[in-house]
């Protein structure tokens, strides 16, 4: 029980995102409802005085204080918002993104994940980002999570790192196996190999880390109507029912292809505990117009537990006082409750 | 005012759909529950011993009269069931389809269309069929829309023909610019003049029979993101763009090419009259989340109305008395409504 005790009580370390995102606001509105959303405590991998400038522009009666590592964040967070500083090169302006404080959001995300494997943190929770300006900035990664994976390698090198994104809310648990990739790519890429080592992930995870003891999959097909026998498309058949038949082999319970669009109602959702889909459209439709502010993305496969807000950065709204923090909070609940999960020793 | 008159007495002509499937009990449940559902008066055109034997294996209260044509419907309704008699060679039996009855069922959609062109009927209403079943009995047509579109160029020669499947319900309209073929195949047969022709019938519709007078239109991208710029696909920028730009030109109030996955949340739902989606899943993904059991199939760009409810034959439920009459009840009130609108003359 001393592993589970200590989890609890370790913070979160979220990230800034990009400076000129609504990252840094919905940080401070998040910690000021901290009481109200039972948020747990969280330091925020952030440029101290761009956390200031941002409080004072939106009049919050917010303190900011500097820590040295996210291992002291539980004291300071009841009274102030706690700080692990990351210096920008220039100051941010709320809407205009600028690729000189590129390599500041990065290191953002790396002390982040660092204060994880050091074990100040109990889970990295990530602001968006923009790729386009970390692109001009040298980034080599496609984005987030391929990057969070090579941080995994790199500070747990003898663990899996396998990041698989999965989008949840109290209304549907969804994984695309492919993700960002023209649609025009989307049947060249998938393979029934992808299918397996993709729901392989997500039925570990759903016990690891949701605590749901046997893990009910449903897997859509990429064509209409998963394709109708072959009349609307061979990959139903020929790719993604033998990788059905592959889980079901290994004793997991996985189910389709199914007719993606009959998939998301509210009784289709009571039958399963999360969705394998096949792309990013076939995932991401259903779960926003379910759970537009409310969803959050959560990377598995990772030695570490990584959430997100289900958005982007925003910059049309930044600086303006009209970001939803909701999402964020979501993304911190569900960040503590898997880490508090994954910590406790499991039962045999 | 005369014809706005006749038009509100004219009944609903209603096919009967496969015999084997759930449209006879459906028709039949629709009719008991006419009052509680301020249902529009229709004539069925179905059957006879079918649908009396039907109402006897449900144990359903409801007299079945034989009408010679679809006008003798409205004095009927109220006390009977209204059936123009369209004989089967074999008894149906629920859930078990019969090539055999595949001519009839498709001379039911020929003569309630034919009754719409006599002036009989005002709309056609037409349960779900079996594409199999009526191939394996020499059906030419790739389903019911393609078979509906030729008998308006047969009946109504002089008036343009380009059906267009819009799904509407409560929450939400929205139109597939590809339907029925494989994934793969969409990024080939997207072209900007099948956006055009599409959201230009879509528009002109939603104020003839919706009664919009300035419909405001949204048109998805194909990529993930509407692809990033091109980033991700370059489909959104080459195809769906310039389609969007000569709608405008036309003064169609159109915009886009808009990210698929937020797009049908309910904030995004209230700025727009209609959806233009890129392929079938995109557009009944979100539809069947919201509205699982109310949406309707409404063809538009025939010189008569159609509407469907939104559902399949069903086969696997017929016969055992819990087949829902919810979508087939939304599609007929939606036909009428369409219908009178249509038979308004126009305010200039």
């Amino acid at each position: 029980m001393a592993a589970l005790t200590s989890a609890r009580l370790l913070p979160l370390a979220l990230t800034m995102g990009d400076p000129a995102g609504i990252g840094p606001e919905i940080a401070i509105r998040a910690w000021r409802d901290r009481e109200k959303s039972a948020l747990p405590p969280f330091a925020v991998f952030a440029d101290l005085n761009l956390m200031r400038a941002t409080c004072r522009s939106f009049g919050i009666d917010c303190d900011i204080v500097s820590i040295a590592d996210a291992g002291a964040a539980a004291d300071v967070f009841p009274r102030a918002l706690p700080i692990v500083d990351v210096p920008l090169v220039r100051a941010a302006e709320a809407g205009s993104p600028d690729s000189c404080n590129g390599p500041a959001v990065i290191l953002a995300i790396r002390r982040a994940v660092e204060a994880v494997a050091a074990g100040q943190a109990s889970a990295v929770v990530t602001n968006p980002i923009a790729k386009s300006v970390l692109y001009d900035a040298g980034f080599q990664y496609a984005g987030h999570t391929e990057y969070l994976g090579a941080l995994a390698s790199e500070l747990w090198p003898a663990e899996p790192a396998d990041p698989v994104m999965m989008l949840a809310s109290p209304e549907l648990r969804v994984v695309p196996v492919t993700i960002h990739v023209p649609l025009k790519s989307v049947p060249l890429l998938l393979t029934s190999e992808k299918i397996v080592k993709t729901a392989r992930i997500v039925a570990a995870s759903l016990k690891r880390d949701f605590g749901i003891a046997a893990p009910r999959l449903v897997v859509t097909g990429l064509n209409p109507h998963a394709g109708e026998d072959g009349a609307l498309g061979s990959e139903d058949r020929d790719i993604i029912a033998p990788a059905i038949a592959a889980l079901q082999s290994e004793g997991i319970d996985a189910t389709g292809p199914h007719s993606a669009d009959t998939l998301f109602h509210a009784a289709a959702r009571e039958t399963y505990d999360a969705a394998i889909a096949m792309y990013h459209d076939q995932a991401l439709i259903p779960i926003k117009t379910l759970a537009f502010d409310s969803g959050v993305n959560a990377t598995l496969g990772l030695p570490f537990v990584r959430t997100s807000p289900d958005h982007g950065t925003a910059f049309g709204i930044a600086g303006k006082g009209t970001a939803s923090p909701a999402s964020l909070i979501a993304a911190m609940k569900l960040a503590a409750e898997m880490s508090t999960r994954r910590a406790r020793p499991v039962a045999s």
